[in-house]
């Protein structure tokens, strides 16, 4: 069964209501978006939102590509069942606005194995500051930036990645913090999915000429229900060639867990000529 | 415009003939099997050739997910075009056998940019021993191990990494190899997702009670069209956990470019009851 959430501003800015087959309505809330085109791990959280609803299923895998910028405002959601089977489900959708598609997502539904141990795991949760002695990157109405979906969730940076925003990058594409939903809100596994596309640009932290980096594809793999609590994240970035570049993320919980792993592959804007 | 091959074993091995209204037919060919369950990597490469041929245009992003084991013989692909952009064309396709679908995939296909530079590289081609110096996995009929899809590539393991079949995992969870196609046939884009699911399983060297991994989704980034000559691939996994576990892609060209990244998750089998 979908994960149980207590009603809260995620919840209620990725609610989907079940039209009729496989449709769904949803609407594209105020301020989640980049300097006014919508959040992709927003976005794709409202389409696994739609198809977890379809296959009863939690998100296992999910892939989404990117193919217009969303706005504030209404949007249908059109599943598919590709297979409904004894243990997994994989259904594809896309997420439309005015006639166009800006999300084209399949995914990969099944349930989340609590029992099971940990049989090999090479790497660590990120060493981070407590959440209070993190940085909050606040909504700056004047300058639009960092923008206002920073208002929508409690994301905290390492204060050692969030000196970009003073004009002191790390010089090492990597990005690290503390993320929370507004007011206590429980994270479930659509909102890990949001947790997979919140932090800056890791370009922001390496000293490159790169100032918006729009994003082709997202995949979110989510390995585990996290645990209560806020979530590490631990994002970097190793290679910025032929044009493109990924993000690869880790996601952490309280009970040290690596409760979701994501890769995306953005472009590297073409300098103006 | 895709790639140009040289006719050899892949390119015959995976052609694709359209029908009509998006639909090819193809043939899996005997031999590109895992213990009689049919390559994913061989299967989504001839999906992504039908979507190579549908878009007109190269695959930069794609992703398969693995829903009933191919066995050799006809099969449909049956494709949709979701975005016909400018610059980036995204589809989705299905590819079924006797009315089964065993891969549903969703790519973006577009242009390699051959001229940019490579802005930020943190990671480097594995040290391989050269080509002659490394080992191959040749087909024993007699055990069906290794298995007969190792007869229609030329997959090198790094000496260090091969001790598994004969007894002696190296501990870690690492699989490094040359890989080129037989005959001196030419690794275009398609023959790199080929590329990216060729290796034994990288829990065969780490010593887990592991036998069978199967995939459920893999995604395939081709970043840039391969250099001629053979590719280095370098694959690892850092957590098996939750019943699952991912494997993560490295593969390099002879001009030291990494050309693509890809990452697989895959199932921990249950233990027997």
């Amino acid at each position: 069964m979908p994960h149980q959430e207590r009603p809260g501003g995620f919840a209620r800015a990725s609610a989907v209501r079940c039209l009729s087959d496989g449709r769904y309505a949803a609407e594209l809330a105020d301020g989640w978006d980049i300097l006014g085109a919508m959040n992709g791990g927003y976005q794709l959280s409202i389409v696994a939102r739609a198809l977890a609803d379809e296959t009863g299923r939690e998100p296992i895998t999910v892939t989404g590509h990117f193919l217009a910028p969303g706005r504030p405002g209404g949007v249908q959601i059109a599943t598919s069942m590709v297979k409904q089977g004894s243990r997994f489900s994989t259904a594809d959708a896309t997420l439309e606005q005015g006639g166009k598609v800006l999300v084209a997502a399949l995914g990969t539904f099944g349930a989340f194995e609590p029992g099971s141990e940990v049989m090999l795991q090479q790497a660590e949760p990120p060493d981070l500051p407590g959440i209070d002695d993190c940085v909050r990157l606040a909504h700056d109405p004047a300058v639009r930036m960092p923008p206002a979906f920073m208002d929508r969730i409690d994301l905290r940076l390492h204060p050692e990645d969030a000196g970009f925003a003073s004009g002191r990058p790390t010089g090492r594409a990597h990005m690290r913090g503390w993320f929370q939903l507004l007011g206590g809100e429980s994270i479930g596994p659509l909102a890990v999915i949001v947790a997979a596309d919140c932090l800056p640009p890791t370009t922001f932290n390496a000293g490159l000429p790169i100032a918006w980096t729009p994003t082709l594809e997202l995949t979110v793999h989510v390995r585990a229900e996290p645990a209560p609590g806020p979530l590490r994240l631990d994002f970097a970035t190793r290679f910025v060639s032929h044009g493109r570049l990924e993000v690869d993320g880790l996601i952490w919980d309280q009970r040290d867990r690596m409760v979701a792993q994501s890769r995306q592959i953005a472009l590297v804007p073409r300098p103006p000529a």
